[in-house]
């Protein structure tokens, strides 16, 4: 038996990333995964080898309109949309269908957070994408609906779960990710011209303004009832690919470097996808490039009274089509880590 | 009348930064400034272009000892030495010439600090080179034994100075800073390869271990009476130059963002080498690249409660060599702004 | 008497680079030289400080139109703008108005390569602003029209001109250039990102393609009688700014390495921003970064029969606003270095 | 039955790279491919981990000596070692070990050229490891010794072997290729530190200097009697990894650009990992990063009577490890893309 998969939005660095997984995948390389319809927006009846020239195995497909028509009789859907389209495609597809999407759409429960960040009506709530929180897994599993969680939130959220989970921490937490310039999208405009970004470091939606704020402090809330309080900085570097996440809170009072580093090491023992580093070490973006990884370092800064963890991950992989393809193995019941590269391409 | 200059350590990054700016000073360029001895370490005896091909003007010199009888009878002594040399040259110069030190040595006045962060014996301390804190201007203009602060206590301080002062926020202050790799010095290590840093992000000296931490405390300290807590945690990115600053720190009750803003306005208003961007917009690295600049912006965090605060500087010029020059420029009486590029290489 | 200087698309990238020089330039510092209008196209009636963060000093000027009427009253006009826009505003400006044009307009002879490589009517020929070759000096001197050259054909033309003028080669010269992408200019298109570019190679405008390809011929064709055959290859790579120039064609018979060298060393000796490296070194474009240095290695290639010549220059300095602002100097009769920077921002 | 493999040279970037690919091998993820030893020079007794932190799966690893007892007892040894270290190391190996060697050792057949190029006593030649060249995918698939070829070689053989086959040109060829820094190997040096190589370009072992020089030569001899003359100019370039590959030379009389295209076409139809583009298009290093591909365009320039042909690949895997991954595959029968990936990470 074959599934048959499509990409919607593959034109965009959401879609191209899943597939390069996909082409990857031992079902595909068994002949029992097929790629279907690949669509696009405004590229729609562009050669596909034109957007993507990574693809030779699909240098002869051409770009298909993104409707519920060319997406029907898939097995599989991956949605790398622009935020606001999903949820009238979604509706139209198959109850069966697994429909994977990979934009903000579905991702917040709250109502208010909705309108205040994305504005317009609020769509609803899927299955939240990340296995490595509590119950997600089994979620995913038992899911065909699924939101793909945010490349920032997946980081910001690997890096302060445990601690926040173990009370090691006044949740009073102060985010500063560093991001390759992937990640805001494929889309042309001046400020993301490679002139404009080689050479140069600069913060953006600071101060609360970025929309993942609201989904970091729902995630974190999942594991506490204490408040949760997010103080988000993302800053653009140049480099393609690479979330590092600094993160930062007033250590409660008697908690040892040892003690943090034991409840991070027990949190994630199990994960393929979560690496903490032996104690004294970085995490660094390039260990992880391409792969579907996080690594993670905690600390205690003893002199200032605060955790300290850093977390990298490639925003494409285990930030957006990583975590999109995990959660397709989680849905179809295959072996989760199946076509997910677990080692970076270093250097 | 002549002003003769001795670079010390002229085959590093901060001591060719340094030639740089002297090299386009106008009394360079009226014949008022002379390049007297240029010494180094190991690479004493090596012709010049062989470690800085940049300074066609200097391809007949060869890089002499660094010995107190080379640097004798210049007006000027830049000392851009490793760390812990600084001390024993600086006696043995004279009184009369003006010695701008690079590194360390001379920057702390906490015997401790000095201890704990550097070992050895504590040399003493300079007048220390940021101007633009209260009363450095007339101490840097009265001496003749400067000591220019670090990269990362520069931009920082910068950064919340006025907020500490003017106590608008709790002074436990997160501070992240983003650098590009030349802060890393020229030394040859595997880390440091161009291979290990392009496409790559890592933090390192995390959790109060880096150096720079009690410098950045001492100096927020010199305006207020309240306890100064410093979290810094350093972040490696691929640029060349320039450091991105983030710093985040509770509000005070009531603080308000005009209120905020405007205090920042009036502290920098007449500073030439500040900028106060317009709101809204954030400070980038590139707009700063080769200049003397740092730029700033300041907001609040109303959903966090936090001040936030992000500054730009190149890390070899406002954070080094061109404090360097605007030191020198202020102990010989010249225009504090001569021969200090104002705008930024960009793109 | 002050120099009232108008800069014509002032928010592209050789608008900018030819205000950054303009700002540091001596007649500016000394207040004989003032910024008049800042004119863009469809920026227009945008702050200046938007579009160009790195000046403070201009930070309260608004973009105007770029007409006639706003160029009009100034002692020098540069303009910035697209192909094809600058021969109607030449037009209307005064006679006395030094016009400084970077576009390509008015560098080109021939009519039919004109038609080839632009297509439109031939707006006709003005003095070609690369002091450096034969007779061009003293051209520039007394025109009040100046073309400034493309930034290749400034780079070829430099790295190849004594060869050709003394019959070193054969003039079947292959040139492959490596080009930072701001050569591409300031425009949204989606294969300039930031995410396409970095860790990105590609050649492109290949066989001849390439606008500059009749240009650089043009440019050797002045110092010989033999046919100029260019074989040019633009690849674009990673950096901000910066090009390297390799060029190599058949060596004629007896001819050696050190007469070779001579030529060069002879050809270039008087010139100030032309560097003849020392030899068996090779130049870099970091050593030149921001500079309007041009620096040069010339070698033999014994085993293969060749030539070899590479060149480094800044592609929006030395290869357009550098350009620019010499030839400015040259017209005004000012000393040609003043404002132009000889030492690069390294690293 | 377990196919055991070591890795000599394991800190370096081949056998890293190599390592990466073995991890993601089919007959790795099935247990049918075992990590045997891994051994370095200098860093044996260090963990792993702490020079390859993208491997988790083998961080408890410690680097042992490379010595012939280690490295005995497996069914395949890699050789990522300096050259000269292999031919020793290889000779006490048993016969029926797979070694595959990616150092220069025994690639070139000409003892005069050995002697130029490398110095010391010509070691010998083994079968050379592009499949790509006529007859060498059957020679490497009976052979136990492989000589992995150079990354520019394997460029550069790509881009000219068929126009060299097919007489479509006048074998007087001039490549540049550009490459990214990892191509320079992981030593601590000062010229390849982040800070000098960031912002770019250079040009080194010119004028036929560089030790691939030959080899490209006895490579393109291969398909032709007539004599090969080989112009080669590395550039340096800021990217990790990938080069990309500009080759022309005098086309001969009446060949026009669709014959050319069609001999491309013909040549590399069957090839796994040559692509050749769709016209028009041009190739990139992006596309192949991490792949085993080489993308390939070729063009005719008119104007300058000659072929045009660029060459796309990644520096580490198609250009080393890649190809030493693909020698395996064939060595041992298994299919000749087992673990290869033929999609780059882009962006």
């Amino acid at each position: 038996m074959t599934i048959k998969v499509a990409v919607a939005g593959a034109s965009g660095y959401a879609g191209g990333e899943i597939l390069r997984l996909l082409l990857g995948h031992p079902k595909y390389l068994s002949g029992e995964l097929e790629i279907g319809a690949l669509t696009a927006g405004s590229s729609a009846g562009t050669p596909f080898h034109e957007v993507m020239p990574q693809f030779p195995q699909l240098a002869d497909r051409v770009l298909e309109d993104t409707t519920p028509e060319v997406l029907a009789g898939h097995d599989v859907v991956f949605l790398g949309l622009p935020h606001g389209h999903s949820a009238e495609i979604g509706r139209q597809l198959s109850d069966e269908t697994v429909v994977i999407d990979c934009a903000a759409d579905f991702r917040l429960r709250d109502k208010g957070e909705w309108a205040h960040y994305y504005g317009g009506e609020h769509a609803g709530t899927w299955p939240y994408g990340i296995p490595e929180m509590p119950g997600h897994r089994e979620e995913i599993a038992n899911a065909t609906r699924i939101a793909v969680p945010g490349c920032f939130p997946t980081g910001a959220t690997i890096a302060m779960l445990p601690a926040v989970a173990a009370g090691l921490i006044t949740p009073d937490i102060a985010f500063v990710s560093v991001t390759g310039v992937s990640g805001a999208g494929k889309k042309a405009a001046v400020p993301l011209l490679g002139a404009e970004m080689m050479g140069n470091l600069r913060a953006y939606n600071t101060s609360g303004r970025h929309r993942h704020t609201p989904e970091i402090a729902q995630n974190l809330s999942e594991v506490t009832d204490e408040d949760i309080n997010v103080s988000f900085t993302p800053v653009l570097a140049p480099l393609p690919r690479g979330i590092l996440t600094t993160a930062s809170a007033p250590l409660k009072e008697g908690v040892t470097a040892d003690a943090a580093y034991e409840t991070y090491r027990a949190f994630y023992s199990d994960e393929p996808f979560v690496h903490l580093l032996p104690e004294g070490h970085q995490p660094q973006t390039q260990a992880v490039l391409g792969s579907n990884m996080c690594h993670v370092q905690v600390e205690v800064d003893g002199r200032a009274g605060r955790l300290v963890v850093t977390a990298a991950l490639d925003n494409l992989t285990k930030g957006t089509g990583g975590a999109a393809v995990q959660c397709m193995n989680l849905a179809l019941g295959l072996p989760e880590t199946a076509g997910l590269p677990q080692v970076g391409v270093a250097p």
